[in-house]
């Protein structure tokens, strides 16, 4: 592989920077253009490099991207909603199709890997399992894709589920999902007894959707916490949603915070619209990890959505009131590094010796980035122009001297 | 000038449609492409075609588009953030610059025309506005602005500041701003009686900031009403964000929305982050017109805003729970037509007979479009391509027979 310097680039500070790339991996990285011998040199044209964006929370069997358009239905239920959702995803294209089109936008976008989730019920049984599974071995490399088997229709109360969970698990889902425990499921024990039980037997990590509002949703929290402990699983599980944490006040706020701190259970968020979510900031002060995935995209649950995981942290911004360079930073974090985290990429981030992946974008610096979030992308991943980018660059390529 | 039709597009409701343009003016519009015997024919690509987007409240004098990143810098009070506002503007390149950068931004997302609020105090008199003016001067045609001589440090609390606006809308500003009579300015009557004497005497409209929360706001809106009663100026008022009627329950938002939509005033909302805001579809099913602006964009008040209504349209639909088609084509109509009738923009909107001003972009439908909120644009005014609309579309000119 030919070695590569990238100069005229713009760090998150704004200050100038430079990155020598040899195999795929950050060899030097600076304001200083390092000096390799054989190097062809791609000038940036004074972009923005960030790191590759990471969207913690994507569902790739449910999204209408790449098909027609699917006007909102809606639904006086949440048994309504899935039924209508069944309906329609029944007579749509193969999930395969539509997962490789939503992929393939969100890496135009910069994204470099998500966490799915992923249907599993006695219905569907792995079958959406499956198809994106097909679709993730096809952007291996470009977009890494860690699923989860998630019980969208319940667990307990959809008996065969926790079989096909333990399945999914032992199939190619690194993540085993839970949702609602108390109002979807109506057996909280029995939820989270199951989906941790099959976390220990297998390895697994563990990602629950919770929208249960209010102190009860804080009690499931604290429970979750609790397991989390028990098994020793920290850095392992996640919360997705955690309305709870935006509806309750400081006190019953900052006690969940503590015990989701000591477990180590991490919190994503997508800063929902028209809801309130968790504190962002207040979490991370007492030591939580929060992340950020753009959730629904186009689909039957609403119609929002692109994939762009740097207008999900400008998202995040505008709805927790960040405008300092430091907030927007941390919402940048929470699309990026944090979600790096939870997932377990291995050599993420711009320092020497990890790999060389990159979105260079027209921005003078990571805040001003996410408070405008502009359209124009361009990626990189281990050295090498992925889609746009390529074009966009060549002539910008020195061919190396000898 | 050449006629001109267009075909290949796709209209708001996702069918196939064709225009036929002469003199600037929409000669046909419908499934069928038209014959015109010497036409210029453009080949839109299945794009949809919207009319052009109306900001109905920017700041032009204060953003920071076009200069270098400006940090946050937090403000306890309000008389502070003011102060600091003056200093950083101060220090920045003239605003005739900024202004121009801001305008041209919006225009790129298809910004046809746009109330500009703008400062007029005792320490900048009139200065801001000339500068504006100068600015509008040079887009005038392609993006159409109204300006409000507002006044941002208060009226009555800050003598002299009435002459001002007296002088300002005689001077070119076609509308007399207000802000927050009560808790700013500490004398409502005072502030009420100055400005609306000012735009019967002189034929203006009136905007009024109104952050006042809760009930006094609401009490606020009823004075502002029964004024634009008492004087005869329905269709000529508005109020910018009114976030009272966000605050207050279900019984006097229907009573203040009944005096409002009685009276004539409109409602202006930017949908903020962080705060309630005027619940859109039940004013509007009230009868109160609802438009929508950007308000702030990158300014020492905050760093978000990129001057494109579409996402701000995407934005308002988001954080009111618009999931239905005809919910995201009410957020469409705030950003397009209702801003088009508070400007009293005449040959507005995509119908025979009118100016052939529209916005040609990547979606099946209007819905489809709020959602998702595509970055790529092309204006065409008065069936002239604007910006990048020339290069993008010269391929598909099939230069007339004879």
């Amino acid at each position: 592989m030919t070695d590569r310097v990238f100069i005229n680039a713009v760090g998150i500070d704004g200050n100038p920077q430079a990155l020598a790339v040899r195999d795929g991996r950050i060899l030097a990285i600076g304001a200083e253009p390092p000096v390799l011998g054989a190097a062809e040199v791609i000038d940036l044209g004074g972009h923005l490099v960030l790191p590759g964006f990471v969207d913690g929370h994507i569902h790739l069997d449910k999204s209408f991207v790449g098909d027609r358009w699917h006007p909102h239905r809606p639904a006086a239920t949440l048994r309504e909603r899935l039924a209508i959702e069944k309906g329609e995803l029944a007579a749509a294209p193969p999930i395969e199709g539509r997962a490789d089109a939503l992929i393939a936008q969100a890496a135009a976008f910069g994204t470099v890997a998500m966490r799915s989730h992923v249907d599993v019920d006695a219905t569907t049984g792995l079958a959406n399992l499956h198809a994106v599974m097909a679709a993730r071995e096809k952007w291996r490399g470009i977009v890494d894709i860690e699923l989860v088997a998630f019980p969208q229709a319940g667990v307990m109360s959809c008996p065969g589920t926790l079989q096909l969970l333990e399945a999914a698990a032992r199939e190619g889902a690194e993540v085993v999902g839970g949702i609602d425990p108390s109002t979807l499921d109506g057996d909280a024990d029995g939820q989270l007894d199951g989906i941790f039980g099959i976390a220990e037997r297998l390895g697994a990590k563990i990602d629950i959707h919770l929208h249960e509002p209010g102190m009860p949703g804080v009690e499931q929290l604290a429970r979750i916490a609790a397991r989390t402990r028990a098994l020793g699983l920290a850095g392992r599980v996640a919360v997705s949603h955690a309305y709870a944490l935006g509806d309750v006040g400081p006190q019953a706020l900052d006690e969940a915070a503590r015990k989701l701190a000591d477990a180590g259970v991490a919190i994503m968020t997508n800063a929902p619209g028209d809801r309130a979510f968790p504190p962002v900031l207040r979490l991370r002060e007492a030591g939580v990890r929060v992340f950020a995935g753009n959730d629904n995209i186009q689909d039957t649950w609403w119609p929002y959505g692109n994939g762009d995981m740097l207008q999900r942290a400008m998202l995040i911004g505008y709805r927790s009131g960040f405008y300092t360079d430091a907030d927007l930073l941390a919402a940048l974090e929470l699309a990026s590094s944090a979600g790096a985290a939870v997932l377990g990429l291995e050599g993420y981030g711009l320092q020497a010796g990890n790999e060389a992946t990159f979105v260079a974008l027209p921005s003078p610096n990571g805040p001003a980035a996410v408070a405008a979030a502009p359209a124009q992308r361009f990626l990189f991943r281990k050295g090498e122009p992925v889609g746009e980018a390529a074009g966009f660059f060549a002539g910008a390529v020195k061919q190396p001297a000898a």
